[in-house]
């Protein structure tokens, strides 16, 4: 028998209350589902503090294994399609600490790369930067909003879309004046991607602490940005309509920052 | 009055077909809807045949000049609800020439640069490697698929996401075996991007005539691109989890290769 087999138990109803951000920032965790994702996740570093799993629904148990810390419940196939998010159920659902921490306590190399994304807030866009950034190995993922609540980096929709990426990567979410002021404050150089930028990106020097700054596809970065920048750089665009999105061009703004960097090491 | 008042007209049916491919393909159109997605059209170069507006909804009626040698028809209310295709209908959609053509009539020019994506089929995949191809200025996009029909560049959400790219580039789909010979005949290199690659991203040769070859984010290329590469190239990677969205992968590589030609061409 499953360790748990009634909706009615009050830690089904828990679970299904983490569906809203109120809740998860409440309690502080995160929800990943599916087995896929959570293998990413473990990758990842996450340390997993619940796992629920359906012995009748799911696939590899050594699964388990990989999560030696968490507190390990088997559920009933009722159980698990209450509990489960999606509409095809795979019989994996874990509670980890959410992911994202205060601006103050991220630490900072030397030559620091941080990517600092205004106004984003799609999932499939933040799951973007997340991969790859942690790829290109920055120091952190900071997301300058106007929302007082900040990115939710907890919502499982952003947890998948990044592939456990952003469990990997250090996050955080301020207003964009506390961010502009953290970065002033460590002596990171600012480095705003725009339109209208009047450094070529192939000849901007991204060696140093530097935060690579992405605005929104529709309306850029604003104006604290571009008063804040140490420099403004445009990606060459060759054709007629010219519109990257917005992931991508933090992708490639980043890898131009680690090439420059492989060279520098290796001269 | 508008010029159609009547959903029963035989005009506002063969629209409502061109929803479904196969009606599409016999006709060899696609559609376009909504005022901003055309207006992202026209300015790629799109040749719109027909347009149908509803007074009643639509704002900018200036946008009619941008297309003098299209068949204009204003419609009711009613019958654009009919003809829509979103749930918010803005009172513009457009008839246009289906994007695509045959491999063997794409032009390519002695320096080429062609983007290669195998497998790929989601729209918004699809329309991010439009819009960076687009930007990086190159001479084609062309899909390597297993169905026979192709790469469906006419589907109204591959329109959207590519925010009318896909009229600017020129883009064909055929099978890996088709797209691997039309390459060699014509002397392009073929550069195949993987995890196994021999050669990092930044040392390989990218400025002669050139085909980067992109596979899908789950298996990679098949073994006849592994076979078929002149290089195989791995994008650096230094996180722990490595995984990189496909149409980001595409970027890195397409704008790496457009670094090195400026760089040959400023010298």
């Amino acid at each position: 028998m499953p360790d748990l087999t009634s909706t009615a138990n009050p830690r089904v109803k828990a679970l299904v209350r983490l569906r809203t951000r109120r809740h998860r920032d409440a309690a502080g965790v995160t929800v990943i589902e599916g087995h896929d994702e959570l293998s990413l996740a473990l990758d990842a570093g996450v340390a997993v503090t619940e796992v629920y799993w359906a012995p009748d629904l799911a696939r590899d148990p050594a699964l388990l294994d990989r999560m030696p810390g968490a507190r390990v419940t088997s559920v009933s196939r009722d159980v698990f399609a209450r509990i489960a998010y999606r509409e095809s159920p795979d019989g994996w659902l874990a509670v980890a600490p959410a992911p994202g921490r205060p601006l103050e306590v991220l630490e900072l190399r030397p030559d620091a790369l941080v990517l600092v994304a205004e106004g984003v807030e799609k999932p499939g866009n933040v799951g973007a930067m997340l991969r790859t950034a942690e790829a290109c190995g920055v120091d952190a993922v900071v997301t300058a909003t106007a929302d007082r609540a900040g990115t939710d980096f907890a919502n499982p929709n952003v947890v998948r879309a990044s592939k456990g990426t952003v469990f990997a990567v250090p996050v955080a979410s301020a207003s964009s004046a506390q961010v502009r002021d953290w970065l002033r404050a460590r002596g990171v150089r600012i480095v705003v991607t725009t339109p209208d930028g009047t450094t070529e990106l192939g000849r901007a020097d991204l060696t140093g602490p530097t935060a690579v700054v992405i605005g929104t596809e529709a309306t850029g970065v604003t104006g604290l940005w571009l008063g804040a920048a140490d420099e403004t750089v445009v990606i060459p665009m060759r054709g007629t309509v010219n519109s990257l999105n917005a992931s991508i061009a933090a992708a490639v703004t980043l890898y131009e920052a680690t090439r420059q960097r492989s060279r520098t090491s290796a001269g």
